[in-house]
C-alpha cells in the first residue's frame, strides 16, 4: 500500500475533499417499493431514513455510503426505528438521511433541489451551533435521498446528496502525509491500538469524529469530542479525527468537510490537525491513513451569523443528478409477477378502496364448479381480486368452439380429441400468474334424475363424498355448471357445511338458494335438449358480466362485517343509507337485461319445501348421508315427496298463467346471479 | 373371376339376398352439418335425400349403396334437388331416400324404426299397384336414414335401411348359374352387347330394372318394363333384369326383393327369370352376372289385399343398428376451429335471435385503439360474436401487472422487457381462432397538450397520418386507451370520417361524442399522475362488464335498420315499445355502478362546441388538415380559443358546485360507454 506516490502538499494549496459516493442496494428499493404501495400510499411526507458507511478498507477503493432495506422503516405497522440502527455494527456507522419519495416522475423532477440542501444544512448548522454534535458527532454528516418509484415497472428515479457547508475562502492545506510518516513509530503503533479498540467497542465503533490525543510518551488515545475542553490547551498533541471513507493518499473524503465547520465556528479553531483514519482488513492503517494541517480563514458568514451555504448534490459518471435503476431486469420472473399481480390491488387501497383487504381475499379457497365460459371468467376475476386459492371442477374435455368464449383455452388445448377443462384451465392459470395456488379437478358431479345402475354406484358414491370433501375445503362454492340438476348436490353439500352464497342465515329471513323459488325437483334435463339448448347459447357479452358480478358480489360479502351472514340489500342510487358498506351493496339476486341494458336486484327468501337447502333435506341427509343421495339420484320424486313439493304442484296447476310469465322472462338474455 | 367355385343351387331350395351395404361419404355429413345448423335449425321434418348406386363391378366387392354431399339439397336457398338427380352418371344410379334428423341424441334413440319402415313399404306398395314403377322403376328401390349430428363435436349416429317387402312363403330357387352357362354363346355376346348400350346410354344408364327379351336368333335386347306387355306371351325369351350390387355368384342382390315382389303382385308372375347384372372394368360381365329362376307360392297378402311387412334395417358387423362417426379425428385443426367458431352463433339463430345476421359481423371492421385491459376483453368479445377483421394499436410492451387483467397476455408475454401488446394481442387472439384477421399495429396515439419538437414533428405527423388511414379502413372505432387526450385525435378523424359509435346523425338531435360534455380541451393528464391513477385502477370486474357492454351495443347498432344512425333509446322494461330491435334497445350512452349494481341508459346531445367533433373543428381539420392538428397538439388553449370553450370557461366558474357534483359521480367505480 506504500506504493502510492504521496503527493506532500505544502504551504498554500487549496484543501480538496473527494466526494461520499452513494450506494443502494435492491432490498432498498424493494422495501421502499413495499411501504410505498402498503404504507405511505399517496402520502409525499418527508421520511427519516439512515444511510451506513465505515472508513476506507481498502487502498485502491473508497467506502460508499450504503442504504439497505434497514435504512427505511420496519413495513410493520409498529413503527421502531430504533432496530435500524445497529450502533454496534462497526461497518455500519449510521448516517441520518431525509427520504423525499414523490408520487409522480413530475413531482420528482420539479423537486428544488437547493431548497432541500438548504434546510438540511440549516440542520447541521442547528446542530453545531447548539452543541448537539459534542454530543452526537454523527448529526455532522447527513444525507438526502429524492425518488421516485415506478412500481409498475419496477423502474427507481433518484438523486442524493451529501449536504456540505461550504468554507468561502476555502481552507488551505499546508501539509498532509501518510499517518505512518507523520508519526514517530511508537506514536504510529499507539495510535493503530487506540483507534483499533476505538472501533472494536459496541460503544464507540460508531462514532465518525473523535479526538486523538498523544501524550509525550507516545501513548495515543482516542476520545470523544465532548473532551475537548479538558485537551485543548494541555500539553498533549491532540489531532481531529474521523472516519475517512475515502482511500486517495493526497484528499481527505467529505465527511471532514462539516468537520471543520464544526470545528471552526464552534471551537474557534483555525489551525487544523486532522487525521483521516482509514483501515485495512478491519485493522487501523497508519500508512493508509493521513494526517494534514488544515487553515481555516475568517469566514463572511461568521460575521453575518448566517447560516454558510451549501453544496453537495451526487453526480453520476456521466455529471447527470438523476440516476434510475431498473429492477425488473434483476428480478425472478415468477416473484416479479408476483409482486406486480397485486400491484393494482393495493393501489386501489391508497385511495379508492383503503379497507380494500388484500389477506382475506388471498386465503378465501374458491371452488368452482364447472371450468366452461363461466368458470374460465370467474377464475380470472378471482385472480385479479387477489383469491389465490382456486380450485376448478369439470370432468369436459375443451371442444373446438370453446375457446372463443372459454377464456383459458386456445386451439393448442382443443387437439388430439381435447385436454380436459379441469387441467388446462390450470394450466392457464398458472402461466397467467404463476404463483396462484389453482388446481383442476377431473370429475363428474353426480345428479338426481340420472340414475345409476348397481354397478356404476360405488362410482358415483365415491364422488359424492369426493365433492363433499371439496366443498368441506373451501370457503366459497361458485355453481357454474350448464343444468340445473347438478347445482343441487353441491347446493346441499353447501347448505350442510354452511358454505357461503348458498344459503345465508342472517338477522332477517333466511335467504334462498339457487333451488329455493322451484317447484319441481331437479331431473334430467339434458337427454332431450336440442342442440341450441345445450351449447347454453346466448349473447357472447352475457357471461362477462355474469361471471364479474358474480365475483364482485363475492369480494362485497367478504368485506361486509357479518360476512357470509349479510342482510341483502337492494339497489337504488338515491338512497346511500349510512349501512352502506365500503364496496357497495349486496344484493341477494341480480338480474340482468342485455337487452334492455338492465339490472335488477331482488331478494328470495328460503323455501321450507326446498329440495336441496331446507331443513327437512338437510336433516335427512346428515341423517342417511349417501343413501339419502342415492335415493334422490335414482328416485325422480324422491324429493318432491320428501320436501311436500308434490303436493305444492298439485295446487300450482291453478297458478299456469303465472308460469307462463315467469318462462318468458327467463329467455336467454337473461342471467341470473 | 372364374376361379370361385359356383354352387348351383339345383330345386327346391329358399331365396336368400345378399343385403345392400351403405357407405356415407364425410362430404355428406358436412353438408347435413351445414344445412342443419343454417337451414334446419330445430326443424325435425323428414328431408328428401338421394343415394346413389351402380351395378357390382368386382368380382370381389359388392357395391354400396352411396351418400355423398349431393344427396342432400343444395346449400344455398333456392331448391333445385334436380340438379342432383343426374340420371347420365351410369355409376350413380339414383335411390330415394328420406332422412330423418333429429334435434336430440333422445329423439334420434326413441324413433319407431318399425313405423317408418311400415310408412316406407307403403310408399313402395302404393307405387307398386298404382303403375309408378312401370314409369319409374327407380322408386323400387328406397332407403332410410336416421341421424343426430352432434356439431359440437363433429360426431353423428346414424341408422340405414333397405325396406324390403316380405314373400311368406319365401320364393324357391330353382336354378342359378352364371349367365355366361345359362346363356348359349350367341346370346351371351348379344346380352353383352345390349347391356353395354343400355348402360351407356344417357337415357338408360340409370334405370335399374330392365327387361331381357332374346329372340330365336339368339339376339338379344334391353327394353323398359312398360313394354312388358308386348312381350309376355311373345315368341323371345324374356328375363327380369336389375342392376345387382352383389358381387357374391350364389346369391342374388337385395334390389330382386322389391322387383319379385312387384313381379309377382303386378305382373301376377308365379315362375321368374331373373338375371342379376354385374359388370367389370365398365363392361357387362357375363360370368359375374347370375342367371335364376325364382318360384313364388300365394301370399297371404295378395288375399288380403294389405301391404305386405317388411324388413331393411341395416347392421354393423358387430350386428348393432345405430352406428356413428366422429369426423373431429379427419378434420385439419384450423378448419374445425373455423367451422366449431362460428357453432354457438349459428345455433342462436335457431330460435334466441332468428334475425342475427352473422355475415354483416364478419366483415365488420373494428379498429382498438388500445390493446389493454379493455382492448383484450373487447376483442374477446367481437370475436366471439363473429367479427373477424380485428386491429388493434398500442405502443405499450405487456408488464408484469397486466395478464391479471387483461387476458390476451399469459406471463411469457412480459419476460425479457416485455413483448409490444399490440402483437402479443395479434398472436393470442390467433392462438385462440386461427382464422381471425387481427393484426397488431405499435404505434402511439399523438396527444394535444403533449406538445412535439421541431425534430418529432415529421413522425408525429406520420403518426397522425398513418391513424387517419387505419380510421378510414375500418367500420367501427373503439375508443380504449387509457387518457382522455388520446382520444381526441381518434375522435375527431371519425368524426371527419363518419364512421361508427363516434358521431350519430339521426333524424333526432346529433348525438354526442366522448368530448361533447366537456369545457375544457384535452390536455396532457398522465404526467402529473400518481401511481394509483395511472394505473387506471379498478375493481377488476369492472372492465369484463365495460367491454362486454360495449360490444353488445355494437352488435344492437349493427342489427338496427338505421344502422349507425339509429336514434338514442333508453331502457326501461315495463315500455317495451314496438319500434324494440330483435338484440333489444340501442342507448347512447350507458352508466354502470359496481357497487350499486345498477345500470342507467342515458343521452347526450352533441355540443357546438365540442373540441373534437363540431363543425367548427371538422371544417378545420378539413381545411387545414395536419396543420391543424399540429396546432392543436401543440398549443393547450387553441382547441378551447377554436371552439368557443374560453368564453364558455369564463361564465362557467359560478357552477362551481354543480362540477363537484359531476366529480363525485365520475369516480372509479362508474363505467361510461
Amino acid at each position: 500500500m506504500e506504493n502510492e506516490a504521496i503527493e506532500k502538499t505544502r504551504g498554500g494549496s487549496i484543501l480538496q475533499f473527494a466526494p461520499l459516493q452513494s450506494s443502494i442496494d435492491e432490498g432498498f428499493w424493494h422495501r421502499l417499493s413495499s411501504l410505498k404501495l402498503n404504507q405511505w400510499k399517496t402520502d409525499e411526507s418527508a421520511v427519516s431514513i439512515t444511510g451506513f458507511f465505515a472508513p476506507c478498507s481498502h487502498s485502491r477503493v473508497s467506502n460508499h455510503l450504503n442504504l439497505l432495506s434497514e435504512s427505511l422503516p420496519p413495513e410493520s405497522s409498529e413503527h421502531s426505528p430504533s432496530t435500524n440502527t445497529n450502533h454496534s455494527n462497526r461497518n455500519r456507522c449510521v448516517v441520518p438521511g431525509t427520504l423525499y419519495n414523490t408520487n409522480t416522475i413530475e413531482g420528482f423532477r420539479q423537486i428544488d433541489k437547493q431548497q432541500l440542501l438548504k434546510e438540511e444544512a440549516e440542520k447541521i448548522w442547528n446542530d453545531i451551533r447548539d452543541g448537539k454534535i459534542e454530543k452526537d458527532c454523527s448529526l455532522l454528516s447527513r444525507f438526502l435521498l429524492t425518488s421516485y418509484a415506478d412500481l409498475k415497472k419496477w423502474r427507481f428515479y433518484y438523486s442524493v446528496a451529501f449536504p456540505a457547508l461550504v468554507l468561502d475562502p476555502p481552507a488551505t492545506l499546508v501539509n498532509l502525509k501518510p499517518a505512518s510518516e507523520y508519526f514517530n513509530p511508537e506514536e504510529a503503533e499507539s495510535v493503530s491500538i487506540a483507534c483499533n479498540e476505538w472501533r472494536n467497542s459496541t460503544i464507540t465503533a460508531g462514532v465518525p469524529f473523535f479526538l486523538v490525543t498523544i501524550a509525550s510518551n507516545s501513548h495515543a488515545r482516542i476520545r470523544h469530542l465532548n473532551e475537548w475542553k479538558s485537551f485543548r490547551q494541555g500539553s498533549e498533541k491532540v489531532l481531529l479525527g474521523f472516519y475517512d471513507p475515502c482511500h486517495l493518499p493526497n484528499h481527505p473524503g467529505w465527511p471532514l468537510r462539516n468537520f471543520l465547520i464544526f470545528l471552526y465556528s464552534r471551537w474557534n479553531l483555525e489551525t487544523i490537525h486532522f487525521f483521516c483514519y482509514r483501515e485495512n482488513r478491519g485493522f487501523a492503517d497508519m500508512g493508509l491513513s493521513i494526517v494534514g494541517e488544515a487553515l481555516i480563514s475568517p469566514q463572511e458568514w461568521k460575521d453575518l451569523g448566517h447560516v454558510p451555504k451549501a453544496v453537495g448534490w451526487e453526480l453520476d459518471r456521466s455529471k447527470k443528478l438523476t440516476r434510475s435503476i431498473n429492477l425488473a431486469t434483476s428480478m425472478d420472473p415468477t416473484r416479479l409477477a408476483e409482486s406486480a399481480a397485486d400491484l393494482n390491488l393495493k393501489l386501489m387501497r391508497w385511495r379508492a378502496l383503503p379497507s380494500l383487504d388484500l389477506v382475506q381475499l388471498a386465503k378465501t379457497r374458491c371452488l368452482l364448479l364447472g371450468a366452461g365460459t363461466l368458470g374460465c371468467q370467474v377464475a380470472r376475476t378471482l385472480m385479479a381480486w387477489g383469491v389465490r386459492k382456486i380450485t376448478l371442477l369439470d370432468n369436459g374435455k375443451v371442444a373446438m368452439s370453446n375457446p372463443l368464449r372459454q377464456s383459458l383455452y386456445t386451439l393448442e388445448d382443443c387437439l388430439n380429441g381435447g385436454q380436459y377443462k379441469a387441467i388446462a384451465a390450470e394450466r392457464s392459470l398458472k402461466s397467467i400468474f404463476p404463483a396462484v395456488d389453482a388446481k383442476g379437478v377431473v370429475m363428474a358431479i353426480p345428479m338426481p334424475g340420472h340414475p345409476v345402475s348397481v354397478q356404476e354406484e360405488s362410482n358415483v358414491l365415491d364422488d359424492c363424498k369426493k365433492l363433499q370433501e371439496l366443498v368441506n375445503a373451501h370457503d366459497v362454492i361458485f355453481l357454474l355448471t350448464d343444468t340445473r340438476e347438478s347445482r343441487w348436490l353441491p347446493t346441499l353439500l353447501s347448505s350442510s357445511a354452511n358454505k357461503l352464497s348458498l344459503s345465508n342465515e342472517g338477522k332477517g329471513p333466511r335467504l334462498g338458494c339457487y333451488f329455493c323459488n322451484d317447484v319441481v325437483a331437479p331431473i334430467d334435463s339434458t337427454t332431450n335438449r336440442t342442440l341450441d339448448q345445450q351449447c347454453t347459447v346466448t349473447r357472447p357479452g352475457l357471461a362477462p358480466i355474469a361471471s364479474a358480478l358474480a365475483v364482485e358480489l363475492l369480494v362485497g360479502v367478504l368485506h361486509h362485517p357479518l360476512g357470509m351472514h349479510a342482510p341483502a340489500e337492494n339497489s337504488g342510487l338515491s338512497e346511500r343509507g349510512s349501512s352502506e358498506q365500503p364496496l357497495g351493496i349486496i344484493p341477494h339476486q341480480i338480474r340482468a337485461s342485455l337487452s334492455q341494458f338492465s339490472q335488477m336486484t331482488l331478494v328470495g327468501h328460503a323455501s321450507n319445501s326446498c329440495t336441496a337447502c331446507s331443513s327437512t333435506v338437510i336433516l335427512e341427509f346428515q341423517k342417511n348421508g349417501m343413501d339419502f343421495i342415492l335415493k334422490a339420484i335414482n328416485h325422480p320424486t324422491y324429493l318432491e315427496d320428501l320436501t311436500g313439493l308434490t303436493e305444492l304442484q298439485k295446487s300450482a296447476n291453478s297458478f299456469d298463467v303465472d308460469w307462463d310469465i315467469e318462462d318468458e322472462i327467463d329467455n336467454d338474455d337473461y342471467v341470473e346471479i
